[in-house]
């Protein structure tokens, strides 16, 4: 039996509390597989004296970050106090000072994430982060282990409970974006500001997490094309729905060769696409392996338990390899460099929803426009408006490089047929017959 | 660097050889993870002279296991043969010689699986199974890594691709049992023989695996109540579908208190339920976990990829353990003494058919029947049969014991206004409103 392992535990919110929870309710089980007891020796607080939801002692708190990040009690330090240049410069010292980390925090690791893997690395201590995508699925574990022997091409997740629970309403009750994301603020599953939800950003960090693992290739948010879904409204999900289409705001790593491209937009996805039927505040990570074909893993994105559960599964690895004198052996470092397709390679097919008039040859200047750069179309469906005088036009096309998409949509609204391009989206995944 | 890993192989019928084919792929891969390489050493087949579809040597080939067992060099023992007899005696003989383990035999597992785990633990050998459970799926890493902290109520499992395939096409194209088997035999989704996979059996192994990994129970094959889908009707699947239900073949596994209760039976789960739009020969795991809550994970069942990709990630974590000289300590051993639910301690909904006498007082009879064994109706659906003559019945009950649905169902076939009891199946997961 090995002694008692200790914790220092950095912020004590919501998670931070579920964290200690777990610890508590588990004792029997954490031993029976560690080998040795668990306990939360500090945690840092902003408040001493605040009201707690769970047993803590007044030894356990405190304000200064050395009590916990320079204690020699402690072997794992648990950072979930959010935010980026504290946590950032907290988690430098821990690692410096030879602890193990563990963090929930995705915006640190999308913007930090490769420095502190390396310091990481450099120091022989394990720096883990389950917790930080898709908080209820252990989706980083299964891309690192699970996939071992296998070639990942493609990863597309819905990984932003927020806006899949504002699409869910949008589509299944007709209801406008606005009116949805009030509701969604009251009900606390978005924020009083909602913008890095709704803009696609938090997505934004999560979908370079995913593709940097996936492709071991160390991808910045940077490199990410990012599209929010503020612009999409009921016309375009009823088309999409009479298409055969559903929409949701999905992250994309995409490779080809040894190029990657990486995004988020809003997508329509087949019905019958198992990503389709992801609804609510849920995640869920579809991965393409060139041997293992399509996986999905599905479950909550977030919540007090889900990701507290995420962050006791990364101790219960932290420890282990404790027990086991192997830590830092499992801190993945991106082995290939990277290299981002450009426009003229990223291929995809996309939905476009314009407003021409309606009258003769309208639909053959288009199709030159389309056939000029290339762009071939899979459906088409026209309907009209203001009494005949407008058509509002449909189209899906085959895939296209996003370059010559792009000349398209420039040029169609220098055509004076063309009155407004009202909508334009991706379109993943193929439909069945 | 280690020196080279070693592999012996057992049987080279399909996922042998992509066994063999994704090591010789990715041997680079390989050795980063590694830090050593992997080659096959010796391959016990059948006929030296048979064709193959992939490079090897007459020295790899031999048709004596013991050249494979209890050759020195081998480190590690895949067993791809299949069958029981065979396949217990050679794993065992690999265990006593200190040789590592992998598997993919489901068959096995599920009978002698306790022996052989407590054998792997006691000679200090890994033993791994990840390709016995929907091959493409790591869902037993999952089950005892990724949900260490969490304690598991419930796993419903679609977990044979064969059954899936027939349900999916006789619900969309409202096709028949039969024709559809025979399609599928036709494509090679199904056998020949197909009892094991229709009649619920092969369906039963998987789910006693699942189970005793998720509870720390040892769940034998007997303890799994099984039925099977070759009963099931176009009728019932359309019904099904208009109180908003898809039948699947759903392993059960559950937990209440501690005591458990396992089956495998054509299940009715509402449309919404991620389940519900697991199509084709896809398979899929969901978990409820107290503190994670819903989560499930998706991907092909079966297939010479998706199984030799499952063996080699077990391959992985079998020489990353025997670098770090910690061989056996990931062997998991149920902890928990077996409890098995009583009739009267299984609640469960259920959808039932009746055909009936269209005369007064029919329902009362079957109301008053119903109240005298608790069991209240969620749903009622009656439609007139034979002009008139007679009227087809359809029932969902709320949650009621299986002792007390058995009585009713046993009583209705005594009364005198019941024509036929036609069909009857279990309902699972909750509505939305």
């Amino acid at each position: 039996m090995t002694k008692q392992m200790n914790i220092g535990l950095l912020g004590f919110g919501t998670v931070g509390t579920g964290v200690l929870q777990i610890i508590q309710d588990h004792q029997d089980k954490l031993a029976h597989q560690l080998g040795c007891g668990v306990s939360i020796k500090k945690i840092l607080v902003n408040d001493l004296n605040k009201e707690r939801q769970v047993k803590v002692t007044p030894e356990q708190l405190t304000l200064d970050p050395q009590e916990v990040l320079d204690n020699p009690d402690i072997d794992v330090i648990v950072e979930v106090m959010g935010g980026i240049e504290d946590a950032r410069s907290y988690i430098r010292h821990a690692l410096e000072n030879g602890k193990h980390v563990i963090t929930a925090n995705k915006d640190l690791m999308a913007v930090h994430g490769s420095e502190l893997l390396q310091l990481a690395d450099k120091q022989g201590c394990d720096l883990f982060y389950e917790a930080s995508v898709a908080g209820g699925i252990p989706i980083l574990r299964t891309l690192v282990e699970g996939l071992a022997s296998d070639r990942i091409t493609k990863i597309m997740g819905i990984v932003n409970g927020t806006t899949n629970y504002i699409l869910t309403k949008m589509t299944k009750e007709g209801r406008l974006f606005d009116e949805v994301l009030q509701e969604a603020q009251a009900l606390g599953y978005a924020e009083s500001d909602p913008t890095a939800d709704v803009e696609g950003l938090d997505a934004a960090r999560k979908i370079s997490i995913l593709g940097t693992l996936g492709f071991s290739m160390n991808l910045d948010l940077d490199d990410v094309s990012v599209k929010g879904i503020t612009k999409v409204t009921t016309q375009d999900l009823n088309y999409a729905d009479q298409l055969g289409y559903t929409m949701k705001l999905v992250g994309i790593a995409n490779r080809s060769g040894d190029k990657v491209e990486v995004s988020v937009q809003p997508t329509l996805i087949p019905h019958e696409h198992p990503l389709a039927s992801v609804d609510d505040e849920y995640n869920a990570v579809y991965v393409y392996g060139e041997a293992v074909g399509e996986t999905m893993f599905y479950g909550p994105g977030a919540g007090q338990l889900p990701t507290a559960t995420a962050i006791v599964s990364d101790l219960v690895e932290v420890l282990k390899n404790k027990r086991l004198g192997v830590n830092g052996n499992s801190v993945v470092i991106p082995q290939f460099n990277k290299k981002l397709q450009t426009d003229d390679e990223i291929f995809s097919k996309y939905f476009l929803r314009i407003h021409a008039k309606d009258v003769p040859g309208t639909f053959s200047v288009l199709t030159t426009l389309f056939d000029e750069q290339g762009v071939s179309l899979e459906k088409i469906l026209q309907v009209p408006l203001n009494q005949g005088k407008l058509a509002e036009i449909i189209l899906v096309t085959h895939a296209v490089t996003k370059k010559n998409y792009e000349t398209v949509i420039e040029k169609l609204n220098d055509i004076d047929v063309v009155v407004e391009v009202k909508s334009s989206y991706r379109v993943e995944g193929e439909m069945k017959k």
